[in-house]
């Protein structure tokens, strides 16, 4: 099928502007002190940048211009900081200077419902389009773009990844940058667009479909401009990597806050639900089950099933585990016969353990050990396809000066075995609510991900994250079938 | 109707006994090395002790017996600590002795679905039953009742509370008591009962919907053993105070893993589920949703109705919240028109941050600012029942050092302020997964707490269970509706 292939270009070209202007520039921005100009500073972006500021001659140790028409070298990115009364002059400047695109980060246009904002929208809409100028936003964060230093949050983490997220909001792109990366999630290229009156999410998601860089497609929506196109788009981007979409505004309520928020139509729930249903696209909730959906994709070997094998406190916790797992749409079969007697070997005391769920022991020093050797006979079943290991720290923690000594323990054995073992492993830590248990957890957890080991904080986020994954490459197998 | 008073006078002064046996006692107990007679001790027991091991003369500076038979003084309470072979003869000693109540804490029996197990099991309860003990399991943690300085877990809170929880699983209960009073949730009377060849969840259930300590009864249960009488049981105790119940063992797998935990038949799920609507229980899917609820019912005033008014991060994330609310069953309505032109005073900048749900402005300053006076305009609303208020911190939390002080300013207004609403106030607190920020949180929500609002981790698992809370009351409304 034919690709718009205009916007793909021109998108690419945005991600690696040579030059970012800056306009609305504080006068007092420091390192301390954040803002457009220090980010893109203490984010190494390598290319020009200039600070249009008329009250300032130098800002951050650059020299100020009084407008983007005084730059002397083209600009290929204009970042809006100004007040949106005087944005349709900022944009005619731009405009007359030739800008390749304009990041309007202002807000304050028809998300308002108010006259005045929707006549300035309508304005600068106007005036770009007429010269040619590519525009991200209104009312919006724009590009997070760690390879290539750009960000627009300065304490976001540096360190780039395959996950691109495509956000109509911007406190959303916020969260699930800072709340991805804390997760061991990494990003490749993220972008904010708000009220989305020239790129909209679906010309970013066709193009990150397409980028070498992302490997992994996650999207918040909450409206769409062209619903066939966006069908088209995210239909076939699917089909070459995993494409997640958290589509909000699907309630009354929900839909009234949308178009406050991006003056966006949100449009019929059903319409959206079969949309995915027929695209095969990975539909989400909210934004941490997109980031657990994406753990998956990051850190996980698709299993050959759906078959898992439960390895923590059994007893009731483990009860609701397998509940949990069952209703996300995995199975828990019962190990077979050779299994269970090994197992049984490795917990003498206790019958009901050896059995899927299987308890290691009552104590946390017990793991260590069980893991040594549990896991392999686990791994050697044919029942099973991979195995979920769920610690509850929680339980455990009361247990003060010891426990990050035997967590430590644990989760070594675990990482070693973890090397031996033939199918994918995930991890569950509870964390509790207690300061010293969480700090454990958030180390551990560091530990496991550095070891491309997945890390869920529970056992039904792991399941249903886990399922859809297996869920897509089950979609991509029925769609290579009919294809045959 | 008739109530089985017997076993509820019984249960009474099971958790109040005069004397408590630990037969089994180990010889090395201390402070630090945790057991049951260290427990009882730590947490101010006051009654006598009697540690029973025939190779010690004293522990923890209490004479030891070498049987409970040489016990000179009559045994309430008989805690069994002692490997499951030797279980049948203990509970002839304890017959012997005239034992008033056996916890059985040993496992083992049914439940390892072993021919030697079932024998114990069905050996000990014919013993016990010809004998006239009563039997809390066996394979189970027993009683944690802080109020008489008894307890499972040595390091749990003792401090007493409303809450009750009847627990077929020992990890279960630990777990909710552990992070239930890190939420601020404390406990009347809690007990874990295993295998119940006795007592079991239903005589708990019947006792604590009549026991003064307790205003609220939640449960975890796998099976029972006369399901004619759970109905009758639950149906009375939720009309004198709410029961909450997690079922467990209501998949497939589920069921399998429940009959090997506690030998409990777990029942088809089309049953329970019209048993739980037709008592008006409230049931819930895992340990948080339970904690989740009573959180409810412990801190918040019943709100006149559903509409709920969402103080918060707007955009994107107030859309998100908004779909949760209403998807969970409430509703977030437009303000009155006299409300939103206050917020659009107090937030002159940005026309759609001043509707429901309505965002302060974009830096966590700006809420102490807005908490002084916003809140009072969206109280008096006429189109509103309640507010809930959800921060970000997860967002803010890249600002460092001030975040802490920034948060500190927004929680002692939103605690001033919140004495001066009508309505009642629900708390979301996104932590993140960054050690500072969640340490930040964990002290902003006991702040809270400590000023008597409920405080939630996220806006589904609030939305969920304040929905549930106004359901109970609808519940109760339309039976005395029906009774007129």
């Amino acid at each position: 099928m034919m690709i718009d292939s205009g916007s793909k270009n021109v998108i690419d070209e945005i991600f690696h502007p040579r030059s970012i202007a800056v306009i609305g520039a504080r006068s007092n921005e420091s390192l301390e002190n954040d803002g457009w100009v220090s980010r893109l500073i203490a984010f190494g972006y390598t290319g020009t940048i200039y600070p249009i500021n008329p009250k300032a001659a130098e800002i951050m140790g650059l020299k100020a211009y009084p407008s983007i028409r005084d730059v002397p070298g083209p600009v290929d990115l204009a970042i809006f900081n100004v007040p949106f009364r005087i944005s349709d002059r900022i944009m005619t400047d731009c405009a007359a200077k030739g800008v390749k695109c304009a990041h309007v980060f202002t807000a304050g246009f028809s998300e308002t419902g108010k006259p005045e904002g929707i006549r300035l929208q309508n304005e600068i809409e106007r005036i770009a389009r007429q010269a040619g100028v590519r525009v991200i936003g209104p009312n919006c964060m724009g590009l997070y773009y760690p390879q290539g230093g750009i960000t627009f949050g300065r304490l976001l983490s540096n360190k780039p990844g395959t996950v691109a997220f495509v956000s109509q909001s911007g406190a959303s792109a916020s969260r699930v940058v800072a709340q991805g990366t804390e997760r061991g999630i990494y990003f490749s290229k993220v972008v904010s667009y708000g009220n989305a009156i020239d790129l909209d999410g679906t010309d970013f998601i066709e193009y990150l479909s397409s980028d070498p860089e992302t490997k992994v497609v996650t999207s918040y929506i909450e409206g769409v401009k062209d619903g066939r196109r966006y069908f088209k788009v995210i239909r076939e981007g699917n089909r070459k990597k995993p494409v997640i979409v958290l589509k909000a505004g699907i309630t009354e309520g929900g839909s009234r806050a949308a178009s406050s928020h991006t003056a966006s139509l949100a449009g019929a729930e059903n319409i959206w639900d079969a949309l995915f249903r027929q695209t095969g696209v990975i539909r989400v909730d909210d934004l941490e089950e997109l980031l657990d959906v994406a753990m998956a994709f990051v850190y996980l070997r698709r299993p050959a099933g759906r078959r898992v094998g439960i390895v923590g406190r059994g007893g009731g916790l483990g009860v609701v585990a397998t509940d949990m797992c069952e209703k996300a749409g995995l199975k828990v079969p019962e190990f077979h016969m050779e299994t269970q007697k090994r197992l049984e070997q490795l917990i003498p005391e206790s019958g009901t353990s050896a059995r899927n769920p299987v308890e290691p022991d009552r104590g946390l020093a017990a793991w260590a050990v069980f893991y040594e050797e549990g896991l392999k006979a686990i791994d050697a079943d044919p029942n099973i396809d991979f195995i979920l290991t769920h610690l509850g720290i929680d339980i455990y923690g009361g247990f003060g000066s010891r426990l990050t000594q035997s967590l430590d323990e644990a989760i070594s054995i675990l990482l070693k075995l973890s090397k031996q073992l033939s199918k994918p492993l995930v991890i569950v830590l509870y964390a509790g609510g207690r300061a010293e248990t969480i700090n454990a957890v958030l180390q551990a957890q560091k530990r496991c991900l550095e070891a491309g080991l997945p890390v869920y904080p529970s056992v039904p986020s792991a399941a249903k994250a886990v399922s859809r994954f297996i869920g897509y490459h089950e979609f991509l197998d029925r769609i290579a079938g009919n294809l045959k």
